[in-house]
C-alpha cells in the first residue's frame, strides 16, 4: 500500500473525494515550486494532512458521480510529459522563419526524396549517430508528415500494382492498433490486413510490420512469421534510450522513426524512414508526392534544430561540461521515476498487473538500463473482464486491448502525458485497489 | 514582333546566343535595381546594344546544343514569384516558434477537425470575408496538407465503404494532371478514376471535382455531367483575385482552397477546405487523422500569420493607408504584366496560341478585371504535334496536354515562377518563333 492511508470501509467514498483534493493542492505546490521531479515526495509526506484539511469541504462527493472531477484522456500517446525539457532550453530551440522562406515546393531535387531539407537529413544523422541506434549509412532517407504517412508509403511501395490479390499485411499480436485501419480504409487493391503474424499461415509474400520496441506491451520484438517472402517494416518509434536499453545500431532494410516520440513534439508531424533499397526509396517518395506533394518545410527546419539541441546536449554531457543534462538522460530519470510510482502504486493491490521486463546493457549510457515503455500495458486481475469500461467508469480513458488484437482485460494507457495527468491517474489507480 | 530584332536569316543560330548573353546582363541589372517590375522596359531599350556587344564573345554557342544554356522547368506550379512581396513585408510575417510550443497532437478537442488551430481557423474565415470569394457561414473547416490530402480526404468522405462497386470520380478535360493518378494510385475499392465529365454517361452516383479557374486552361467552371446523384467538390485553389475576377462567394457543399496558390507558401502544405455537412467533415477529418494524425502546427501557425497579412494588407489599402499596396493588388499587377508580356511575344509569331479570356466585374477591386491564370495553356500551331516534346528539345520542360487528358498539341506553363525563369522563357518562346 502505498501513499494512500487505509481507511475505515464505510469511509471508501469519502477517499475518492479525499484524492480529488490532495491532487488540487499538489497542483498548486508543483506549479510554485516548478520542479515536477519532487512532486512524489511531497505528495508521500502531504498527502494525508492536506487530505483531512480538504474533509470538511467536499464530503459528499464520490469519484463516479462527482462533477468535479474531470476525466482523464490517457487514449492516445501525446508525449506532452516532454514540454518542461523543452521549457528549461529557453530559446536554444526556437525557430525563425521570415515570411519569404521556404515557399518552394522543392527541397533538394538531386535527392529522390525531393521535398527533404538538407538541414533535416544531416540532423537525422548526426542524431542516429549520437544515439547509436540506427545504421544510416547506404541509406536513402524519406521525410514524412509523421511516421504514419510513412507506414502507408511504405505498405505503397513494397506491393505491386500488378500482383493477382492484396499482399497481405500481418503484425504480432498485441499490435498498434492503428495498424489495421490504416491497412484497410481506402479499401486498397494493393495491400490488405490480415492479422496477427503468429497465426499467419497463408502462402506467398507478406509485409509484416515489426514494432520494436512494441506498441503496446513494451517488449522488444524480432520478426514472428517463421518463413522466408516477407518484406519487414520496421516501426521503432520507441527505440530510443528513455524507453529501452540500445543494444547496438538497427540494420534493417526500412525503419521508421518519428519525432513524436523521440523529443515529444507530435504537433511538428514529422517522421522519418532509413530506407537500404533505391527503388523503394523512389515509390515510398511517389506516394508522398501524390498523398501530400511533400511534407511541411517549416516542420522538418524546426526538427532539425531540435534533433541538433538533442545530439549536442549528449555531446556536451559526455565532454562533462556542467551545462546541463542530456535530452535523454533528462528523459530516461523522469520514465524510470514513473515507471517506480506506477509499480508501487499497482504492487500495493491485487487489482492490476503489469508487464515485466529484463534489465539490459544500454550502449548509449554505457550501463545497464531497464525498458520503461511510454504506455503501460495494464491488465485487470480477477473478475474484470472489460478493463477500458471499468476505468472508464473511474473517469479514466485508455485503449482496450481488444483494438491490440487482445483480451479486453488488458487497457493501454500512456506514460507521456503531463505530471498533474499523470499524479492524477496514480491516485486513481490507488482509490480504486481501495476500493475493490 | 516585339523585342527581338529583324535578324538575317544566316544569323538565326547567333540570335539564340545573344538571347543567353542578354539574359545575363539582364539579370544583373535586375539584381542591381531591385525592382523587377522595370525589367521588360529594360529588356526592350538595351537588348539590341547589349546583344551585339556580347556577340563577339560568344558567336558560336546554338540553343540546342549550348552548354552554358540551362533547362529551365515550368512543368510544376511552383509559385515563386510571390517571394519578392514577403521579402518586402520584412518581419511583418516571420514567426518564432519557442521550442516548448505545440508540442501536442491536439488542437482544439471541441471542434470537429480537432487538429485545426484556432488561429488559423479565424484567419481563414477573416480572409475570405476581406476577398468576399467564399461563404464560411455554416460550414466547417478542415485543414490538410496541402489540398492534395483534402482532394483525398473528400473522395474518402463522399464514398461509402459498402457500395457494391467503386464511385466513379470524374472531371471536365482538360483536367488537373494529377487528378486520376490521385483517385487511382493506391487501388482503392471506394473511388475510382471514370475520366472525362463530359463524356461520362455510367448511371448511379459519381463524384465530379470542379476546378474553377481550371487548372490548366484558366476557364471559370461548373458542374459539367448534365444530372443529378452527383456529388460535388469544388476546387477552387485559384479562385482569388490576382487570377480571375471576384463575381460572388462561392457557395458549395465541399470547397478547397491552398495557400500554395493564395499566398505562394507551396512549402507550408496547408490547404483547407469548407464542408457545409457535418458527417462528410467528420469522415474528412477521420481520413487525415488515419493517414498523417493531423497537419503541421507550426505551418498551420505560418500560414496563420501570412493570411492575417493579407487581410490587412487588403484593409489597410481600402482605408486610403498608404503605408503599401496590397498583396493581391501586387500580385495582380505582376500576373497582369507578365501575360501582357505573353501575349506580345506569342501574338508576334505563328508558332503559339493561347486561350482568350473575358473580363469581368471582379467585387473586390471594384471594377472589371480580367482572367490572368497561373498557368499558361500553349498550343502548339502547324506540324507540331507533340508541343512537349518540342519545347523539350528548346530546354524548357512544360507538361503535356495529354497528361491533362487533352491534345499533345498543348502544353501547361507555369505563369508562377521567378522573373528570371519566365524572362528566360519569354527569350526561349521568342527565339524559337524566330528560328522556325
Amino acid at each position: 500500500m502505498v501513499a494512500v492511508p487505509s481507511l475505515f470501509s464505510l469511509r471508501h467514498l469519502l477517499v475518492l473525494s479525499l484524492a480529488l483534493n490532495v491532487s488540487l493542492i499538489l497542483r498548486a505546490l508543483y506549479n510554485e515550486s516548478g520542479e515536477g521531479n519532487r512532486w512524489w515526495f511531497c505528495f508521500k509526506k502531504k498527502k494525508m494532512a492536506d487530505a483531512e484539511s480538504w474533509l470538511a469541504i467536499s464530503s459528499t462527493s464520490s469519484l463516479r458521480n462527482s462533477t468535479r472531477e474531470k476525466v482523464i484522456n490517457l487514449d492516445h500517446g501525446d508525449p506532452t510529459m516532454y514540454e518542461r525539457f523543452w521549457r528549461q532550453m529557453g530559446d536554444k530551440t526556437t525557430i525563425t522563419i521570415p515570411g519569404w522562406q521556404s515557399m518552394s515546393y522543392l527541397s533538394d531535387v538531386s535527392k529522390i526524396c525531393w521535398f527533404l531539407e538538407p538541414e533535416f537529413a544531416t540532423e537525422v544523422v548526426r542524431l542516429h549517430r549520437v544515439v547509436g541506434n540506427a545504421v544510416t549509412e547506404g541509406r536513402h532517407i524519406v521525410v514524412g508528415t509523421g511516421s504514419s504517412q510513412l507506414i502507408l508509403a511504405a505498405l505503397y511501395a513494397l506491393s505491386s500494382p500488378h500482383a493477382a490479390e492484396p499482399i497481405s499485411v500481418v503484425s504480432a499480436a498485441p499490435y498498434y492498433s492503428s495498424y489495421p485501419s490504416m491497412a484497410d480504409y481506402q479499401k486498397s487493391g494493393l495491400y490488405q490486413w490480415a492479422g496477427d503474424a503468429e497465426s499467419f499461415d497463408k502462402e506467398g509474400p507478406y509485409i509484416e510490420l515489426v514494432t520494436s520496441p512494441n506498441n503496446p506491451d513494451g517488449y522488444r520484438r524480432k520478426s514472428m512469421v517463421n518463413r522466408s517472402q516477407g518484406l519487414l517494416i520496421h516501426d521503432l518509434a520507441y527505440y530510443w534510450p528513455q524507453y529501452t536499453p540500445i543494444s547496438s545500431p538497427s540494420d534493417h532494410d526500412l525503419t521508421l522513426f518519428t519525432a513524436s516520440k523521440t523529443t515529444g513534439h507530435a504537433g511538428m508531424r514529422i517522421g522519418w524512414a532509413l530506407v537500404k533499397d533505391k527503388e523503394v526509396a523512389k515509390k515510398m517518395t511517389k506516394f508522398i508526392e501524390l498523398n501530400t506533394i511533400g511534407v511541411s518545410k517549416d516542420s522538418q527546419l524546426r526538427a532539425a534544430k531540435v534533433l541538433k539541441a538533442v545530439s549536442e546536449s549528449c555531446e556536451q554531457e559526455n565532454h562533462q561540461n556542467q551545462n546541463g543534462e542530456s535530452f535523454f538522460k533528462y528523459s530516461y530519470n523522469l520514465m524510470a521515476q514513473r515507471w517506480k510510482q506506477l509499480r508501487e502504486v499497482v504492487d500495493a493491490g491485487d487489482m492490476f498487473t503489469l508487464p515485466q521486463f529484463s534489465p539490459a546493457f544500454c550502449t548509449f549510457f554505457g550501463k545497464e538500463t531497464e525498458p520503461q515503455p511510454a504506455f503501460m500495458w495494464l491488465k485487470c486481475e480477477g473478475d474484470v473482464e472489460d478493463c477500458e469500461t471499468f476505468l472508464r467508469g473511474h473517469k479514466i480513458l485508455t485503449r482496450s486491448g481488444r483494438q491490440f488484437g487482445a483480451s479486453p482485460k488488458y487497457v493501454r494507457i500512456s506514460m507521456l502525458d503531463t505530471d498533474e495527468t499523470f499524479i492524477q491517474l496514480l491516485e486513481r489507480l490507488s482509490a480504486i485497489q481501495e476500493l475493490e
